[in-house]
């Protein structure tokens, strides 16, 4: 028994609080991708798939840009190759489990009878009710990564949340200036880009500039879910590529652009020459390695698994659906 | 950058800190006017009368009641020329919108095919949910508003608790005497109305007093819902009025009444003499402040709306749905 | 008004926060009672059964268990009679409740029409919701009974994030193994199951003990379930004996085992010579008087009930359903 909680691995705090809090981030990350290929994976296909993505690409680039000796990390390691900065996760989690669902929605195809403008949610209550509990909970993740409760914490709370307001308000003017109604799940995607693109820059940018990149991450997605979506032809059913891959894109660029000392005194420590002056080519950088290392490791895995347990239920079974058939279960029973 | 946290307008917490918490409240408050007039007002007018309605009533009634040098702020401005106290919101929350609400309900007229007796809750689940939540995120508006975790949020905390329950008994009480059939939704509402009642007082009074303003907020407000509603006639969906309007009146009396320096010695600062003593004459010049500047504003506001942008959307859109008709979605897609 | 908050009942912190988080266990405890007797009993036999479980089985047994001067209470109290270990509740909740559970099914008989492999969930969606809130909520009891913001919280949040984690893997494999299909059912339940578990050791054991304890929780009360239910066939339609009174005495006697002075050092106080060295006697000593108090007192109570008030409905209310026979409404209104 130490007289002193071991920190070697944890900054400041004990290692059982920051591995814990570690675990949050990476067992949120994959549900992004598995959100995407809804209803045409086979699950003993997706448990493969998690698995080995998570050794190939969530562990390896968590270490690299959060590890106190990361080789991306700019803001702790004065001898980081990159100098990138990532506040809460725009390389580690909306980048990786983004690029990565593209691919693996390229390999898969589309479910059986998918159309491009029919594929409405099942329930806007629950899309409603998943997204208040998403941005409640996702304080933990940006404000949380200040691993403190001082005034980098406050900031970047005020940052996500001034972004997440700002891009669902965009949003919904950008559908009503498209189709001249507003939806509310248009109101939910543009809160949701505006929490993924705030995330890598959340801690490190006033709250002046939070409004600016709370309007473009209104835009920016939702033309990638609008204009984007429909000419590829891709199905993806949570939308993981538009709001979090390119979401996560943008906000790793404008967190170089964006980043202030006088929002985080530490950005003074090893990047006093880079903020403000280059650093988004750091981030350029790491935004190169993250899309490489996902795309090559989810083609590698998705082709491993294709050739082996196989990627898609039979048709009989993706026609009962993946409850029925899989899990023996219904979504409700009256 | 400054050495410590400006913290000029915010007490004693940073001025992120505070603005978000304050901005928290703010969005909150509208809600319950727009849960009064569900279904029969256009989303522009919608969108006019919040953001008329913040700039009249709420930030000008917040600053008055909770600003440092505010002219309603008994507690911690010594030169008050209204000596009121509410400690998280009765008149600045609950009595603001729920008399505005019952102007907007008068002036809209009710929805087409209101009847009285059948405009039963879509879902009594989410009802239930809701008020889970609603009553978990209540204790950070009420606790919180002690603006530290000390014994004054300790206590807020405790007669918040039972207030609520009590509250909710007495509600299910009243119904199993009225009907002889106590309901969830009964138990629901009774909970809100206690949490209502109980905002203004809980961290200026005692444990105690909290049983009795927990009896007082499931009777009255129950007596508003039940037999005031149906006599006037008015079609307020949430019961906005009833609940929000009657209890935070009701509350913000009996914060009067039963604050007690015993409970938050605070009050020993500017109120010495008031405290047990008139103060309630105090609390009854800020409730009919309160209530003229709400009924005035809400009344000009909606008249404007009304020959400008119009209130109501033509009877085939209302008849279809506002879901579908301004928003283009629905609800649930089987 | 004392200079310092009154703590002669509440360890180091003040009477209003440790009785309000008393109060949550207390609130939880007769809720999981009433889940196993769903739909076949009278609402005032409810309110009569749950007042008097209380008084005669719930709050002796928190005060002997957690009591400072509670004759169950190993941990702080030098001189109890038995020196039993109850982090968060496995005999005081999970054990007292689970136990009562299955005698008052037993004394109730099954609803009208029940069939031992029928009876499924009436929303999967409603499930894996609410046990995602109880999994979070979960942390307040286990980490909170820390009392603390200190390592024993923070290693009470690790091990029971494993336990968990552990056990809803753990079931799904067991289903897997017996019918070929791992469900999200299973998946919940295998959760739950481990929070139960691990209630009574998490601020006592290891993190690497807790996955043992997972291991335990996710296979003892499968085959308690599903084996155990289908043999017994009683009707219990929340699985509160299965999960809870199975669990609650797996994880009591697992607490015996694995306690460890490595992970708490308030162990070294009273109980080092016990502590991996017979500890599991005592929890053997209070699990017997938990269950004794719990199966004399249901008993006693049910029965007297049955003879005065009465406990079911009468047929035709039982089939109409008993939220619209006696409190009038229904769960859904179209």
């Amino acid at each position: 028994m130490s007289s002193l909680p071991n920190t070697a691995y944890s900054y400041w705090v004990s290692q059982n609080v920051f591995s814990m809090y570690q675990m949050m981030f990476a067992i949120i990350t994959p549900a992004l991708i598995i959100g995407a290929i809804a209803e045409r994976m086979k699950f003993p296909a997706i448990l493969a798939f998690v698995t080995g993505w998570m050794f190939l690409v969530y562990f390896p680039l968590a270490h690299m840009v959060w590890g106190a000796d990361g080789f991306m990390n700019g803001v702790w390691n004065s001898s980081a190759t990159i100098k990138a900065i990532d506040f809460a996760g725009g390389t580690v989690v909306h980048m990786s489990s983004g690029w990565s669902a593209l691919v693996l929605c390229l390999i898969l195809g589309p479910r059986i009878g998918f159309r491009k403008d029919a594929m409405l949610p099942h329930s806007m209550v629950l899309c409603m009710v998943g997204t208040g509990m998403l941005w409640v909970g996702w304080y933990g993740f940006n404000a949380g990564s200040a691993v403190a409760a001082d005034g980098v914490a406050a900031n970047a709370f005020a940052t996500t949340t001034i972004a997440a307001a700002v891009a669902a308000f965009t949003w919904g003017v950008a559908e009503y200036i498209e189709k001249g109604k507003p939806s509310v799940l248009g109101f939910c995607s543009g809160a949701v880009a505006g929490l993924v693109v705030v995330t890598p820059a959340c801690g490190f940018i006033t709250t002046t500039s939070a409004v600016i990149v709370g309007i473009l991450a209104g835009l920016v997605p939702f033309f990638a879910c609008t204009k984007l979506k429909a000419k590829l032809g891709y199905d993806d059913a949570l939308d993981t590529f538009g709001v979090h891959a390119v979401g996560g894109t943008l906000g790793a660029l404008l967190t170089g652009i964006f980043a202030d000392i006088e929002a985080n005194p530490n950005l003074a420590t090893n990047l006093k020459d880079l903020v403000g002056n280059g650093l988004w080519i750091e981030q350029l950088k790491a935004m190169v390695l993250t899309i490489v290392m996902s795309v090559v490791a989810t083609a590698v895995l998705g082709l491993v698994i294709k050739a082996t347990i196989g990627l898609r239920p039979n048709e009989e079974n993706e026609r009962i659906g993946l409850d029925l058939a899989e899990h023996g279960e219904a979504g409700y029973n009256y």
